[in-house]
């Protein structure tokens, strides 16, 4: 070790001041020892008691002093060292600096040294552009009535079987003389359900190098987004849409080209439209149920918009967000089982049980999901392989089709009520297409109803309902949210509509 | 609906083929009832059965002759008109479309035709630069003993008490009226409680907006670097260093200054000269204990490097991955508590207790933290807040405080006895400096025993042990390894170290 500070002078005296009183440690208050012994000293600096260029007691006297242990000295003295109040000067002990620390006497224990609330970082950094916010803050205002944008009733999901074999299996693995081993493509053994779950349930064929576990459909749609858009990349997205997916586009630099989505989708001439003017890199395309307005694409439309993609060369990211969901005919199959080596299919498992269930899935050709799980390992190593394997467990049981069985009789029920209830207490006010499935309803409000009235004077009577400037852009006022009816009982949804009545 | 498409000759037939033993449904398998029927319909059509322009029996029809319900032949005609085999046409019914689908006849069940193993994505996307692997392919031969880079041992972590508060919060969540409101910088609750764990632990002084809670350390690495750099941007990093922090700068486009770190840490003049050269974005930093070689920053260096940073304004992502494991003396606080205005420091609970546990931190100035909650959002929505509540109470009730101070002195054990047995066993062919702190060695093994050699042999015998070659760079060669000894106990060091003579 190198000591390369000397004191100028040699008439540094040792203190042999009284310290057993002027440095006190409380045994009651949790701060460590050791740091209540630097506060101490740089207390006894601050207050002029001890003066630069002083010599400090040597840590074996000091301890004696203070009665503490000798370590605690040593740990304190390091600390002032190591944030410039001490310098330590080979054979001669603990100086006191003669520059003190930048910024002058430092108070521990004070938070308007350390990070506070309004703290600016020095350098600078990227500010993402947006003015947008996800939620309105009357959020915060912790509602007892919530209208999400599309949630399952976790209350119905069968979390207590989900549970039984994730703490099955952490007792496993912690008794096991086996080391866990985790893989970052998601574990092995939901893989293997997956590729033959993803054939029953939506006609995709899959390999275990298709697939790849993600953190939730957004981190797949973000891998995906990030893998195929550069900064001046085109992407096309349907008008009204998803504004989170959105976020991410204009984070990556991405030119968002919208196009108009109507009732029978996203409008196929107008992508070709598009694709004439511009080299579109992607498509983000949610064809079973588009986000917000819950239209399914047409199969017209289907077959053209992959014929258009062939065309023109660019990738689809097909996000089927809440496919299982569908009341009144069987769900169409995904354009992922149709030409998979143009589409990146995109999944989630929060929606099939419970939002708290943060497991997505991406499918795709090979050679993009290695990339993907190169990038997935940098953003987060990897996922809780554990609760895959719980899931997984689930699946192959039957429980998890069982239970998506049920709910599906509940949700198709709620779904009937909640449209009920707005033709017979709100007939005037909103308009809305039933949905064929799917977990939510698009409601427009009438213009002479501002959404962000209803929202404000709404958050006070203890129900959150969206103010719907999330799906609104610059040139584009909705005045429209979207009302999730799967989450809601038949009781909480006249609670709900009723409190919406005295809010016009 | 519109229908487009009308048959052009009038000629065609209905079908009253038997169509009762053309598809045969078998309730026994577990593709769907409609899926079996697309099977056999598009089977007709390839074998000439039915033919182009041929008109479908009506799906009543069709459900009387196949037996089964009607629901379910819409569901298949609809399917085969996604997929482009039938057409509908308006109050006429159903035909075999005269334009095949692409690629002729697809055969449904037959991977060949979906996402296969060797599948390439037909679109242009972003190849990651990179020739490196995570993990040696020997990593998947299940091996029965593993020396990890720095993990804790889980099966001493109290993951029983984690689990009941996890359970007791689900089982409330879900008998609770009321809703559940999930924020993104992590749950409130844990956010609030590492305000003051911050300060007793780490002399940390944070309030809740400098605090984001994140999926792992990794995703704040991420993140933070996302924020600070750009295509282009100069960063610094210890050399050896972190391989997947360096994956990450480079997949931002950074430039990658490698600066030596000796026994002393990161060498701070080496630093100076840099920024003398560059205009440094960021300095990539883990003083406490660095990665790979578990050296600690000297008191000078951090000081001097502190003032390097304010001199040529550049902001520090200080990384603390196994802060609160040091067996000779107590740990030194970080560069965040002494310069937070330019310090992003980043950690994790998965050292804590876990590596299951996918939970980390990152602690900055608030007009950093606002970005980098946007970030997270637009990367994975939100993490698993009912888990960051069961931390939160663990945290408070001291449990966590507790397991750490316990396994303090296991690990040093272990850190003591592996230092021993390596010097007993392979006093020739290793060295390594006994480290602090951490959980693992920096093992240089002698060039005359190659890693990648005794990798290979190791794993015939049920042994991982890295090749080493993630450490290496283009132009650096360290033949070593990080041993990690926290997650091994005494016998398995006995094994590990009695294999790895063997394998000499």
């Amino acid at each position: 070790m190198d000591y390369l500070w000397r004191p100028e002078t040699k008439n540094t005296v040792v203190h042999m001041l009284p310290f057993e009183t002027l440095i006190v440690i409380d045994k009651m208050l949790s701060r460590p020892a050791y740091m209540q012994v630097v506060d101490g000293v740089i207390k006894l600096i601050k207050d002029g008691v001890i003066q630069k260029g002083d010599q400090m007691p040597g840590t074996r006297s000091m301890a004696g002093m203070a009665k503490i242990h000798r370590k605690t000295v040593i740990a304190a003295y390091s600390e002032l060292i190591a944030q410039g109040w001490l310098v330590a000067v080979a054979k001669h002990g603990h100086y006191i600096a003669r520059e003190l620390p930048k910024g002058g006497i430092k108070q521990w224990g004070v938070p308007a040294n350390g990070y506070v609330s309004g703290s600016k970082l020095k350098s600078t950094f990227l500010k993402i552009e947006t003015t947008k916010e996800f939620h309105p803050h009357s959020f915060a205002l912790n509602p007892s009535l919530i209208i999400d944008d599309g949630h399952p009733d976790s209350r119905l999901a069968p979390m207590h079987l989900l549970n039984r074999e994730y703490l099955r299996r952490l007792k496993q693995q912690h008794v096991s003389k086996k080391p866990a081993i985790t893989l970052a493509p998601g574990s092995l053994k939901l893989r293997e359900t997956m590729t033959s779950y993803l054939a029953q349930t939506r006609g995709i064929q899959a390999d275990l190098p298709n697939i790849l576990i993600t953190h939730g459909a957004q981190m797949s749609i973000y891998i995906a987004a990030s893998l195929l858009l550069q900064r001046g990349s085109y992407i096309i997205v349907g008008e009204p849409g998803y504004h989170v997916a959105n976020y991410v586009f204009e984070y990556l630099g991405a030119n968002i080209i919208r196009i108009p989505a109507d009732r029978d989708g996203i409008d196929d001439e107008l992508i070709r439209d598009a694709c004439e003017k511009y080299t579109i890199s992607a498509l983000y395309l949610i064809p079973h149920h588009h986000y917000p307005t819950t239209v399914t694409l047409s199969p017209e439309r289907r077959s053209s918009i992959l014929n258009i993609a062939e065309q023109y060369d660019f990738s689809i990211i097909e996000d089927d967000y809440d496919y299982g969901f569908q009341y009144d005919s069987s769900p169409y199959l995904p354009l992922a089982s149709i030409h998979p080596d143009r589409v990146i299919y995109v999944g989630s498992f929060s929606k099939s049980l419970s939002t708290s269930i943060r497991i997505g899935f991406m499918v795709a050709a090979s050679d993009f999901i290695e990339q993907a799980i190169y990038l997935r390992k940098i953003i987060e190593l990897k996922g809780d392989n554990i609760m895959e394997d719980s899931l997984a467990a689930l699946i192959e049981s039957g429980d998890l089709g069982r239970h998506l069985k049920k709910v599906n009789k509940i949700f198709g029920h709620r779904r009937d009520y909640l449209c009920a209830s707005l033709d017979e207490k709100l007939k005037d006010v909103v308009s809305f297409a039933k949905p064929e499935g799917g977990l939510a309803l698009w409601t427009i409000f009438n213009n002479e109803y501002p959404l962000k009235n209803i929202s404000l004077k709404a958050s006070k009577m203890g129900l959150f309902i969206n103010d719907g400037q999330i799906f609104d852009n610059f040139n584009a006022r909705y005045n429209a949210l979207r009302f999730g009816f799967a989450s809601i009982n038949e009781t909480e949804i006249d609670n709900i509509t009723g409190i919406i009545v005295r809010c016009l």
